[in-house]
């Protein structure tokens, strides 16, 4: 009787872990929704339950739903996987479907998965603690039923990278609070649209300009020195835009 | 002609990704250091050259030599992959290996990995970003050598979680430039030794008395109200100690 909570890692299907692989092809029950790619499912085994407990973008089950399924499932005596895009615990509300496990008394063990909140920015070469340009980095949702009222002013700091989930629609915004926090309009930004799926692309900018590129979700962004580390052969893996004057 | 720069994962061998164990099987020469686990070097395949680089505790060889060695790996037009821990674009000095690679003109390929940034605190049933407690994640280094000089004064902030990799010798200082800032001296902290490794171990306390517990490195600071969550199973998988008054 175990759940085992399971990052999908950031797109890409062999970019999830070795465990997880395992887990999957021993599941009864994989319950996903559709931040996971269909060739992460591909990898179960024929037999198992498959259940979609996010089929209606916009109108996904309500996390109390989520949280009874698992649950059941749990108590039934199954090998339950559920998978989660990234990694459980980063956002995604991975802590609160563990929560509910154990206050049922379900056993439930978590497998970390690679979070696209660095992932993504890896793919457009930034290294997002760069020695000499940051000391670390702060991830936030810029989503608000995810992340209740950021105070982006509040994370206004050069010498931290800021990445950005869900922060697509929001990013106006975003732009303005961390002006008006102090951060320097022309700080670099890097937008990574779907990484590691078909379509990637990267463009780079300055925060000033963040909400005039033409940007669809899913993406990521960079705010910080970091993100105009530009290296030579990215040219022929992404996309530029050139929001950045020469 | 590709050196992979690929993430090893946070410990255990199985925490790494499907592609780094498929490119480990196919490299010519592995490069890693300290920092990964001997399980994970016994995946490359029998005939590989190994090289360590990172033998004498304390002692490294230099940043600048190591770049030197993949240069002329990459150069040699074997196939080469560099295992870092954790992820290598997550501290640890990938992005500089990058940047040395690319400006010789060595194609490099970044291979994302778990980074025990946030896979430690979920050992100890901590989801770093848990709605309603949290807004957000910040990741920094307490290591002088690779942090330089941060200024946690401008991180205490209440509604972010703090993760603090390389903190144990410094975790004196930590403490007081947070109250210093403002963050509440009853803050939860939680601290992960030796995560996914022999002799895990979990504590938790409050940021007062942080600097009082007994920390061997390596370990994981985890600084926020998400510290506390507890969660009943863990009984099982974890040691705590109870620096948290009741």
């Amino acid at each position: 009787m175990t759940v085992y909570l399971v990052g999908a890692g950031p797109g890409a299907a062999d970019l999830m872990t070795l465990r997880a692989a395992r887990l999957l092809q021993r599941a009864d029950v994989v319950v996903f929704d559709r931040l996971v790619d269909p060739e992460v499912l591909m990898m179960a085994r024929p037999g198992a339950e498959r259940i979609d407990v996010g089929k209606r973008p916009g109108h996904s089950n309500s996390q109390a739903l989520i949280n009874a399924l698992l649950v059941s499932l749990g108590l039934s005596g199954r090998c339950v996987v559920r998978l989660k895009g990234g990694d459980p615990f980063v956002f995604g509300r991975g802590g609160e479907e563990f929560e509910a496990l154990d206050r049922a008394g379900v056993h439930c063990e978590v497998v970390p998965g690679v979070t696209s909140a660095f992932a993504a920015p890896a793919v457009a070469g930034v290294s997002v603690t760069h020695r000499g340009l940051s000391h670390g980095v702060t991830v936030v949702t810029g989503h608000a039923r995810e992340g209740a009222a950021v105070d982006f002013r509040r994370l206004a700091n050069p010498d931290v990278t800021l990445v950005v989930l869900m922060g697509v629609q929001r990013r106006a915004s975003i732009v303005s609070e961390l002006i008006e926090g102090g951060l320097d309009p022309a700080t670099p930004v890097a937008v990574i649209e779907r990484a590691y799926m078909e379509g990637q692309r990267v463009q780079r900018g300055l925060l000033r300009s963040l909400a005039e590129l033409d940007v669809t979700a899913p993406a990521v962004l960079v705010i910080g020195r970091v993100a105009h580390l530009e290296l030579s052969h990215l040219g022929s893996l992404t996309d530029f835009a050139s929001a950045l004057p020469s």
